[in-house]
């Protein structure tokens, strides 16, 4: 069989280390020939924007970056960004801080470098997000990719168990979904794997307990890095589809959405995708995707059923009809009203996905 | 254990399929907003460069590209690209056309795009090299890096079966260096096995007399180019080293010195590099990796002796001290004189790679 398929590859430096934070920040400073750096930093990432406000030459400091990046702060962050003759951004935390600097790129054209503190993974992709009057402009610009990321473990061992585990789990959709999104290709499938396997290896050691382990840090941060590089190439699948629908209708909670949704949609995808099946099985060292992906919620016991998060019953009707409206054409599987129904109804009582009537012989 | 690595990723866009030469290059060009194109054609990619000459607007066209990129051929281009006012340059070829086009971007800052009729990799990279009185010199810059890169396995699948084996051969060569080159990092080596299992699958079929599959082509191609990425990432390891030098000092044909050296490395760097061995011998889906590789030398018939192409007992001593000068320092085992001595002497007789004494238990 032969293959046809466009790959963009998106060109950067990444440096993943322990206790490199400022020799590769100053290096890529360096390499970038910054003279006057605008440093970005959400709350959380304030010490270690301080250990780089003590070693870099740092034109203009804004701290509290805040979350879905408000028109209001762009036009703040960019009015200094000018006033300090900004040719670099260097952001320092998570979603808040990199989405802020992407909005300012896109007006200044200035390289961002990225130190990342969380594993939401923005840091990957050329995607950038504003939030006006409620509603949030998004668009594509290689100008807000990042030149230089810096994954430093230290930086996110402390991060609590809980918040690492959802971020983990929601890597991991990224990569799951990538093996049938619009944009799924050999090397997408690759980068999924290898985020997989990776992501096992963190969460597990987080449900051990081991949260402070650098090593189980530094996992997540490989798995998260490469799960947002093949959902940056892929786009959005089936879940992410379906997750996004529901936010919007009803209000539903970002990560538990997620978590509770994937192991339904896996299980309604795998008839149609068995070789996705094998190597996410594989990936997650299982006999099977479904089994593997529930050990993993069972371990750090992630959310199971939509109802306990605020979706109605009576709501259930609505949202099928949403979901068919949004499954994208790419979709291994076709999916019926009935397909659709048992799918949210499955997710909302909180059923073993395993157990509904179209599983796979294997998992 | 914790990781540090770093890894530059070169951003292009890639097209791999059947029969789509002329839509994804007209795509390209749109996308790169191109009004005068410079194509550059090797001679035996003649035809491939008929048809794009009959469905674009070409502004110039220059055929016959030759091998080492000869400076004389190189101002010729350039003049030729200044009077047309070109803003592409559309290479169509293996190594020479791919290389005159990067010559000519890397003085007129013209985006590339490139449609290989080789399985030689240059598309991939960011290195050029142009040769001046006998002498070669070479550099990095990322204009010279193809924008984009058109696959079609139709351009490739009437290589004769010798030339595409030697050729595959070398994009191995490629994969298994990069396991301990000086850049080596998990990025590298995931790309690295995925491109050993295409170029396993391509170079079985191409000997079980395929050669005209498109199926094999395109396995060839596609490991070929994960070949260059990791190894334009991971740089040269021993193996390059080694045969660059011997090529060097004593005139040796290259893509033989190639063949009959990478078991011979291989062997000799198994016992400090068990990881690798192992991913390796999985990639080539054998018991072990020298096993794996000797099956496919053995169905492809390669070289295996350097006193058949070239090299003199008489050197075997000078050749040792050349290889013991260049061994990165990077390389997982030192070697010492009489390994290289040992090393030598089996490449030169043809000894069996496995049967030396430092062979590992594995394979």
């Amino acid at each position: 069989m032969t293959m046809s398929f466009s790959h963009q590859t998106l060109g950067q430096r990444v440096h993943f280390g322990v206790g490199n934070l400022t020799t590769d920040v100053r290096t890529e400073a360096k390499r970038l020939d910054a003279q006057e750096i605008l440093l970005i930093a959400s709350g959380s990432a304030e010490p270690a924007a301080d250990d780089l406000h003590a070693t870099l030459r740092i034109a203009h400091r804004l701290d509290g970056a805040r979350q879905h990046v408000p028109v209001e702060d762009v036009e703040l962050a960019c009015d200094a960004a000018t006033q300090a003759g900004a040719d670099l951004i260097l952001c320092v935390g998570g979603g808040s801080a990199i989405g802020l600097g992407k909005a300012v790129a896109l007006k200044t054209r200035a390289p961002i470098i990225a130190v990342p503190t969380t594993y939401a993974g923005s840091e990957a992709t050329n995607v950038w997000g504003v939030t006006e009057a409620g509603a949030k402009a998004t668009g594509i610009d290689d100008v807000v990719l990042p030149r230089s990321v810096v994954y430093d473990a230290e930086l996110v061992r402390d991060l609590p168990a809980e918040l690492a585990g959802a971020s983990g789990m929601n890597a991991l959709a990224h990569c799951i979904d990538s093996f049938w999104a619009p944009g799924a290709d050999p090397l997408n499938s690759l980068w999924a794997e290898e985020a997989i396997r990776a992501l096992r290896r963190g969460l597990a050691q987080l449900a051990e307990g081991s949260i402070h382990s650098l090593e189980a840090s530094q996992q997540l941060q490989y798995g998260a890095y490469l799960a947002a590089t093949a959902f940056a190439s892929a786009g959005s699948g089936l879940h992410h589809k379906i997750c996004h629908v529901l936010g919007g209708a009803f209000g539903l909670p970002h990560a538990q959405t997620h978590a509770v949704m994937l192991p339904h949609v896996l299980a309604f995808n795998l008839p149609a995708a068995p070789e996705a099946g094998e190597r996410i099985a594989a990936a997650l060292g299982a006999e099977g995707p479904i089994i593997g992906l529930d050990r993993l919620r069972t371990q750090i016991d992630v959310p199971r059923a939509l109802r306990d998060h605020g979706l109605k019953e009576a709501d259930l009707q609505r949202a099928a009809q949403l979901i068919l409206d949004v499954v994208p054409a790419s979709n291994p599987r076709r999916m019926t009203p009935a397909d659709a129904t048992a799918l949210i109804r499955a997710a909302w009582s909180g059923a073993d996905p395993a157990a509904s009537p179209e599983r796979p012989q294997q998992s």
